[in-house]
């Protein structure tokens, strides 16, 4: 890592300057062996790791979205790079890739480099789970587009996937179960409804306890997203995948189809597994209904995995084995793509 | 290019639609065969380029800073976009590399599906010109965030390399010569300068004509970046070139060095181009030095390429013959790295 690939733009030298030492050692941690350092100051250089024969770059951008919002009330701005991260090697996952390098936009109202330490730490923990590099970054200082005490987070992921390998869901099959990992907590989606609800209409505090939770809303609220790299990469060297999704905005109803092919169903067992507490809580606070949950939130899944009914349970094992929360939750069945609810 | 990589998150579902259906043609326009579309809907997907032995991939990320507050103030929003690839993909150029996609992550306070593709119109013609793909993105929802008509832009190019011919500066030579490639104006940096020194020191509203340039405030600071991808890769095909350096925040002072070797100063004939009105005019009104205008705005020269003494001449010709304006404008004498104007 050439830690002048981390550049600080727009910003007082001095503390653009401190924000990159600051940086440099969160960075060089995610080192890895096909990252070239020390070549070049305007980009971030990275070799395809050996053994792929024919190599697809898989690519994706995403922010946090308000999950900022509670990082600001909260003053807590070390967990929202790990969302970043996840938010983006999640996505690369579901086609099969491996995560290989990471580089974030950070854009603040005006540079506090032990802030910006905080959030790039994040992220750089962010990659140690996905096991992928933190190649380079922009900090900008836009003072008049952001608030004081404010910023905003963009991500961009790139993996690599063996073409002939590449999970697509086109091998999704009727019969085929479907698989549920563990959320924990909102991940970062749904954060509007959820500070409406418990901010505005039940009247938390910050570091209050939300109701039936046991937890501050602060805690509850900044729990990183769920990154599934290792136990999901792990599965696929080991058995076939039909499909995958990384539930985000849309829930299950609105990602899960992105994935299916025409005339596979998914029927989902909605008491298959247990919704976390925040959900409800959540539901009770903003009187909204099961659906436009559904379609919201996560549920208390993060990440899906389509398989054939005689992989399932051993799929199943192979997940708890390495750590994961793992619920059998539906099947597919022939029928409009789309997702049914039982 | 499957249109649902290009994703409207936290975003009201039929205007995000809307979106996401404007862009999609645009984003078309900007294939190139490497991309494999319609293969999976969380990620976009890319092949490297055939002939290359050892690829290595180039990334940046970079946004446009606050050149997007003249953007919102004349209410013209396709040209942003272009300064966006420029950013990334001249940061790309400095190493030699082939811009190969682009991706980008736009946060808005309010989804207007005709804003949205206007601005994405503008990124689709920055890669066009680049010849790079753009893939994907996202487009953010974020009213809690930005002000009322306003957003931010950031960008992801990623290049690929011949590990043997990336461009590092380790090459560079006392008697190298200095060629300069002409800028189409600020380009995308000093704009937190330039707009309190025009719009606040002069009092000039946006369609007013700037004292001394014959154009508007807005035509004279919205003219986007030039990309210099077309003419430097027809160069390196042709002849050694020994380092280059895109200019930025921090003028041809700060960023020159940065492909410096130890031992190695750059002597600059400040009279040997003619510095553009547009810096003189910011220049009047804000009453700084000219130091201080050498470390905020490129004067007039928005990439440079450092070449043998013999390679000089030839370079000149095949970069005019591409189009650019080219000048002569240094040469590498031993002594701290750094930059000297004489």
């Amino acid at each position: 890592m050439d830690p002048l690939t981390y550049r600080a733009a727009g910003v007082d030298t001095a503390a653009g300057d401190e924000a990159v030492r600051l940086i440099a050692p969160h960075a060089a941690s995610t080192r890895r062996p096909e990252v070239l350092g020390g070549i070049g100051a305007f980009a971030a250089f990275c070799q395809i790791p050996a053994g792929y024969t024919e190599p697809v770059l898989v690519s994706s951008t995403d922010g946090v979205g308000t999950k900022l919002k509670i990082a600001f009330l909260a003053d807590r701005h070390d967990t929202v790079g790990i969302d970043l991260v996840a938010m983006g090697v999640n996505d690369l996952l579901v086609h099969g890739a491996e995560p290989l390098y990471f580089l974030d936009y950070l854009a603040v109202h005006r540079v506090d480099p032990r802030r910006i330490e905080a959030i790039v730490a994040g992220i750089a923990e962010g990659c140690r789970r996905a096991h992928c590099a933190l190649v380079g970054g922009e900090t900008a200082e836009l003072g008049d587009l952001y608030a004081p005490g404010e910023y905003d987070l963009a991500g961009f992921a790139v993996g690599v996937a063996e073409k002939k390998r590449l999970i697509t869901g086109a091998e999704v099959r009727t019969g085929d179960r479907i698989l549920g990992l563990g959320s924990s907590g909102l991940h970062s989606n749904g954060y509007t409804l959820a500070r409406k609800a418990l901010l505005e209409r039940l009247g938390l505090a910050i570091g209050d306890a939300i109701p039936g939770v046991g937890r501050s809303l602060a805690d509850e609220l900044l729990e990183p997203t769920r990154i599934y790299v290792k136990p999901v990469l792990d599965l696929l060297r080991q058995a076939p995948v039909h499909a995958m999704a990384h539930i985000t905005g849309g829930g299950i109803t609105g990602n899960l189809p992105r994935v299916l092919p025409e005339g596979c169903a998914a029927v989902i067992d909605a008491a298959a597994w247990p919704v976390p507490p925040i959900f409800s809580a959540v539901q009770a606070a903003a009187r909204v209904s099961d659906e436009e949950m559904r379609r919201t939130f996560n549920m208390g899944l993060g990440f899906l995995i389509v398989v054939a009914a005689a992989d399932a349970a051993p799929a199943r094992r192979r997940l708890e084995g390495a750590g994961e929360r793992v619920f059998e939750v539906g099947e597919i069945r022939a029928g409009a793509r789309g997702v049914q609810y039982v």
